[in-house]
């Protein structure tokens, strides 16, 4: 299995981090963002947006972190990580989707602005990042997992851009049950870390 | 079954869509956004994003398009909308995640500037909508739907936001492929439109 990655994207790290936990080994390839490897054929061809993460998995192509998730949940884990009935389904899908909203357009591009030099519109992103926050806190309030009573996909989408949020001059302070759900998920059998977390 | 809803809303107006093509009956009940509705008490206690769509299902509470879609389509619909294997459900989770990100963050923000007077960068979500629509033509090309050789839910997710685009000033001339998908759902039977497609 190989994986097409960068070790400073957040995204990718969710591949990897999940790969971790299920215990799979994978080929890491260097894809350069900031040389523009990701808009060169040898991308393009794989994925049609000019983005990564892609995973090849002995031929099989799939690009889109929440994409790759989900296909690794099925394929090597099991239904703890994507229940399958319809109401815990949504339940898990409910946090994906946040995960792909208010903290990859808040959160993440907060982080992108700063660290990256991106032309948004830093304040427009912390508000839209803080939204994110704020209905986090709530859920994890008398909860220790966000879609289940154990760690799902939701917990692994949304924890990267959620851990890095200090590097987009977000703080957790006032956040104290994602702050103790951000240290239950440091400590599951398996778990690696990226830089800046 | 109520919807929370607002007919110009292309968030909602995906799960109506849906709801049509399943025969599915529901009650719509109307959330004013002009008016702030949705971040009064009555809509946060069901969704802590203080957003629509939310479906309650005789009790059984989902928010966000995509976790209804998902929802819908395993309790109502069955696996043609959304399959269970690992690989075509990784083919539909892409073209859902493109439905979250450069369709929503690039055509629908677009939409929104022009339409409703939000403050994003008009220049910034078209550019970002392009990204998707080159990604969807050159998908269709050779292809009657998204993900597989039928209509999916990635059919379902993509449609309203590129059908709407022109209301965010972007054309779809250049796109024939994008053009004649399009018509193939609106003839998909139970098919309903919304104000603006």
């Amino acid at each position: 299995m190989k994986l097409y990655d960068m070790e400073l994207s957040g995204n990718c790290y969710k591949i990897r981090l999940f790969c971790a936990l299920l215990g799979l080994q994978f080929q890491s390839v260097t894809v350069d963002l900031m040389r523009g490897e990701h808009k060169q054929p040898a991308i393009l061809q794989l994925n049609p947006r000019g983005q990564i993460p892609v995973l090849d998995d002995g031929g099989i192509i799939v690009w889109d972190s929440l994409a790759i998730l989900t296909y690794l949940a099925r394929k090597y884990g099991n239904e703890q990580w994507l229940p399958l009935a319809a109401e815990p389904l949504a339940r898990v899908m409910q946090w994906l989707a946040l995960s792909e909203n208010e903290l990859l357009y808040g959160l993440a591009r907060a982080r992108a602005v700063k660290k990256f030099k991106r032309p948004w519109d830093l304040s427009q992103c912390q508000e839209h990042g803080k939204q994110g926050l704020a209905a986090l806190e709530q859920q994890l309030n008398g909860r220790l997992w966000l879609a289940d009573e154990h760690p799902t996909l939701a917990d692994i989408a949304c924890y990267p851009y959620v851990a890095l949020a200090p590097e987009g001059d977000m703080v957790l302070d006032e956040y104290p049950q994602i702050r103790a759900w951000l240290s239950r998920i440091q400590v599951l059998p398996g778990y690696i870390g990226m830089p800046g977390i």
